[in-house]
């Protein structure tokens, strides 16, 4: 493990970005996406995606160039085309008019299609906060996930993030994909020789395995199995809950977006992947006076993290504090894994890009 | 197990309702929501609850001639103050102006204080769909749910509806619960002397425990432990990501109505328990043309039902479709147990109206 300056690993990866054919404002946009999940500790959504978005670019899946186009306005809604563009652009863009139309309409949301992969959800809702709004964000993605007594997968892992402003306490900040886990933890698990708990994916007859190497290969060859939802397999602990919350992001993205739902996300090879995201934002300030909503949202935060620890356990997280508690540490520096490193040194040198960041290492 | 007519049942109910002070109109939506939740077969939420909203009456926690007030309005935007009359009045009553704000504004919201138990949150949610619009229905609720790492119960089981209008295909409509069972399933187990599965419920020191009699006297002791959250006890089944989704219920419930949040509902003896409702309609209309969008969801259930069945599976089922099997079933009879049968027979006794059901029983 790295721990890398901020600084110029922000300029590097701008500069890898333009160099692809992004214009400056774009490469700074995802670049930044990128960087606020190192920060936040969520470093499978960070810059150990680039790679992915590289080769992504340079086999023409993701169209460093495009810019959105609205298809249809009103005053709280907005249907956008990401033109088969950058995700995060596409979607941080959107956001920020679904904040304006928020803030005189009391609520607006946006539906994009035609997009890719837009890093965490956490981010576009969280860029709510600053107007003190409530933020929300949702995409569907490339279908991993096995309904309750299904065999084959058919959903993506559909995160959904949803902000709260407060006051003196840290914004409520949920970003929780709707499967028990994401594809990224089965990499992790199999790196690291462990099994995996019942609860995580199925083999390809639709049990639950312990092997995330099986499961990794199946879903890579559509061979069968996948990951299961929250609440696991069967019905004893629910898990069709996971799938059906998992169900309603496609229905808000690419539902509302008319287009790919399920498994046509990622359908064919040389064909856009036609992601969608849901963007939406509600003022809290249309109900009450919204000091006296971020006081409530204080004095629930405490409510809730002075309950007594469970027998064993430490204490009590609200949704999104650990993640802001990484944050306070990585104001200028971020944790980057070895094979991360070394493939961004890669990237670097095969477009003629200064890896300056290396100078700043501390290991 | 009795099989008894609905339309004398029926008239029954609201009978007694207005003998308890409510007026036809009140009474007729009461029952009719109740009645709803029986033909959908969810027994739970229908008139096996009579009883307990007339002690409610009775006791002065249910005004039951309360009339909603509007206490904010914008043309997206909602804040009424339940009067602590029924849940189920100033709901349906509000979800009716949600309606007709949607379909002119593409979408609005509207948030309840002040009321009581509202029913089956997937009601006012459904009736969204005859008017081709996307019904969200939420509600806070008594606390009976750990966080992760708690011991004690700090959030109700804060359920979520979401109701998605189809084409051919049978609607879409989530109605869940947040944690992995509300607390009528351990009375169902505790009533046939079953052991509960460890990701339903807690002792008093925060393990999970297979005795359901024990963790309904603790939560009525307020003596520690309480139901779970969708996911489980602890981190490796993510039993956090249900808290932290009935965490964002109780923010659009209480937080946005300021009023009672967690632990704080239901909070005093002999005071209203102050119960929140969040209430939305998104109208699919204003992202697209409405009958491409029924197509589009008609395509994408029919893809989830596709999926082929895992090992010693039968079927999969989409969000709303046993419960409109049910309702098929139950056009005009619904199936009452015993226990709540000879109850309704007793509380007619009590205000002398007279049980005309009994004459249609068939057992």
């Amino acid at each position: 493990m790295a721990r890398v300056k901020i600084e110029p690993l922000r300029t590097f990866t701008i500069e890898v970005f333009t160099k692809l054919g992004m214009s400056e404002e774009n490469a700074v946009i995802t670049t930044d996406v990128l960087l606020a999940s190192d920060r936040r500790g969520i470093a499978s959504h960070g810059v150990a995606r680039l790679k992915r978005y590289v080769d992504g670019i340079r086999a023409g899946i993701m169209k460093p160039d495009a810019e959105p186009e609205i298809l249809k306005e009103t005053a709280t809604t907005l249907l956008v085309d990401g033109q088969a563009g950058m995700g995060q652009v596409v979607s941080v863009k959107t956001m920020r008019r679904v904040i304006e139309k928020a803030r005189v309409s009391g609520m607006a949301a946006a539906v994009i299609r035609n997009s890719n992969h837009y890093g965490i959800a956490g981010y576009c809702a969280m860029t709510a906060l600053e107007h003190d709004l409530i933020g929300f964000s949702a995409t569907n993605s490339a279908p991993l996930v096995v309904p309750t007594f299904g065999k084959d997968a058919v959903l993506g892992t559909n995160p959904i993030s949803v902000a709260v402003p407060a006051g003196k306490e840290r914004p409520f900040v949920l970003d929780m994909a709707t499967s028990t886990v994401p594809r990224g933890k089965l990499e992790v698990y199999k790196r690291l020789g462990k099994r995996l708990p019942p609860t995580w994916a199925t083999d390809k007859d639709g049990n639950p395995t312990g092997n995330p190497g099986q499961v990794l290969k199946n879903l890579l060859d559509r061979a069968g199995g996948g990951l299961l939802p929250l609440g696991g397999a069967g019905e004893e602990d629910r898990g069709y809950k996971g799938f059906d919350l998992a169900a309603v992001v496609e229905v808000l993205s690419g539902g509302l977006g008319l287009a790919s739902m399920g498994r046509e996300v990622y359908g064919c090879k040389g064909r856009p992947p036609d992601v969608s995201h849901f963007l939406a934002a509600l003022d809290p300030g249309a109900f009450g006076d919204i000091s006296d909503f971020k006081k409530r949202m204080d004095s629930f935060i405490r409510m809730v993290k002075d309950v007594p620890p469970a027998e064993g356990a430490e204490r009590i997280w609200i949704a999104g504090e650990k993640e802001a508690e990484a944050e306070d540490r990585n104001k200028t520096e971020v944790d980057i894994d070895e094979p991360t490193y070394d493939k961004l040194i890669e990237i670097g040198e095969g477009l003629g890009v200064e890896a300056a960041f290396q100078g700043s290492v501390k290991s």
